[in-house]
């Protein structure tokens, strides 16, 4: 999977070697903890989506800066800051295969490692010397924060609704991928019609991307995605696909599975959950959901002009909702 | 206390409830649990020492203006964020004599929360316009997250030395001070001589104000400092008081102390160390160190006009060194 989107992101080759030499010059410090820390992240580092597709927005509408770059520091490091974070939320055991910031070393430096990256981030911000840059990327922030605490108090109760689920995700997921593309225009200073389909494109990708990556959590296996089966069942989420199959089952099948959930589900019961996503359309109406937003990102991308970057926007479009993990 | 610390601020009372006024209106949210979260904090609110504090500042250099009070904002909900992390880090009980945020809800949503009130701190500091502002906090917000985990790493180390407990003290907590003396200036374009004065003040007070926070660990009772006697101890945190009673007591009492604090201190141990610390004049040799800061805090002021703020100013030096909690 990574080599896919290795070669979607070919275009901006050059341009995410350049980023990574910022990015290794930020991370470094003279404290012995945030060091190891920040080598270990640097190391394990993941697909780097979103400074690359901030760079390939960049490209796709005008010529990178200086400032682009640091940009792209600017929402790699805030993303990070936010994954430590959550997996001390989740207390998730395992981030890209490897163990968790949290699990090596302790829930305390997982939460303190996370606010010095934020901070971080806007120190990077500040020094783009755009108040519109710092402004977007503390809204992100704040979105961001306020998504996890939505689903927090929301997603365990079993009668969340379509319309809070979409708004959840989008303050979720989709405000930071909107903003990495809102970014990339303004970075090469876009015309507002290019930055404004840029950014719609980024909110809709990151819906799919959402939606896809609630999916996987049925469809995949523990050695594919690097975290067990049914994760988010176990933990009492409730996304779209198990959504769907409640709103498209029968009554009496449908009590069954929310008394399930109730109690706690096991192994054997997250099989059983799954079954029932399946056999009633979940997946299948969240599929489709899915490539709706895919065709919607697409639609956006139509007055820019044709380039090696515009295309890998495309065919990202595609890759978020296929991929395996 | 809190009616000694409200009566020096006298001088700005109508400021703070400008202040307050901004306050309430940034804290609110649309999101349920959020709200609660914030409401909690609003009744609870602490002494707003650091808002008032920068208030005083501006009034000592000049006169408040719309962006002084936003930039109050900034700073009370900075520390706010970091109080809310710092209780899940430290497993607190209590904070200001109440159940913290993580006892009362969850460790995530204080997590979550913190991130919140961090993001809304930056979305009030882009509301300033000022990169400069932006500038300061980003980079005390660094500091300070750097200086938690450097106490993360160095202060249960029993050979924390006295240069690495002010360089912490100093990330930790007077660089927000510092930082807030500073920004009273700059909100009101004080003087360049003005602005440092201010803000080496700010330095100063600061590091006496945690040298007699780590007294304090020794002195109070639960009754008074909301906070178990003793607590840093049973954490197992070395700070000044200890530092200095190792230094200047016999080998062999010194070795005996290590010794009860690697096999975790209960209550009666503590109570021993307690003694140590104070029959070696760690205490008192603190005590002196607090007011050497006082007074290079008090020698900044020397060139300020005389006035209400001023004074208000010169007393604080001296409460914060003289406060029962």
């Amino acid at each position: 999977m990574k080599r896919k989107l290795k070669k979607i992101f070919s275009p901006i080759d050059d341009d995410l070697r350049e980023f990574n030499a910022h990015f290794k010059r930020l991370m470094s410090s003279n404290v012995r903890i945030v060091d190891a820390v920040a080598k270990y992240l640097v190391t394990h580092k993941g697909k780097q989506f979103r400074p690359a597709l901030l760079l390939t927005a960049a490209r796709a509408a005008g010529e990178p800066q200086s400032i682009t770059y640091v940009t792209a520091v600017v929402v790699e490091l805030l993303h990070t800051a936010t994954l430590v974070h959550d997996d001390v939320v989740d207390n998730a055991e395992l981030r890209r295969g490897f163990p968790t910031i949290h699990k090596i070393w302790r829930g305390k430096v997982a939460i303190l490692m996370g606010d010095y990256l934020l901070a971080k981030s806007l120190i990077a911000a500040t020094e783009t010397g755009s108040l519109e840059i710092m402004n977007i990327i503390a809204t992100v922030a704040k979105r961001m924060s306020k998504g996890e605490l939505l689903q927090f108090q929301k997603s365990r109760n079993l009668d969340i609704t379509e319309a809070e689920y979409f708004q959840l995700i989008s303050d979720k997921t989709a405000s930071l991928i909107s903003a990495c593309t809102e970014l990339g225009a303004v970075t090469v200073n876009a015309s507002p019609a290019y930055r404004q389909a840029l950014r719609d494109y980024g909110e809709y990708l990151g819906i799919a991307f959402q939606i896809k990556d609630d999916m996987l959590d049925y469809e995949s296996s523990m050695s594919l995605l690097g975290k067990p089966v049914g994760h988010d069942l176990a933990d009492k989420k409730i996304t779209l696909p198990l959504l769907y199959a409640f709103r498209q089952a029968p009554d009496k099948a449908r009590k069954r599975i929310i008394r399930t959930l109730k109690n706690g589900a096991g192994k054997k019961e997250i099989q059983e959950i799954v079954s029932f996503v399946v056999d009633h359309g979940g997946l299948e109406k969240a599929r489709r959901k899915a490539e709706e937003y895919r065709d919607r990102a697409l639609a956006e991308l139509g007055d820019l002009p044709d380039s090696p970057a515009k295309a890998a926007l495309v065919e990202l479009a595609d890759f978020v909702i296929h991929r395996k993990k």
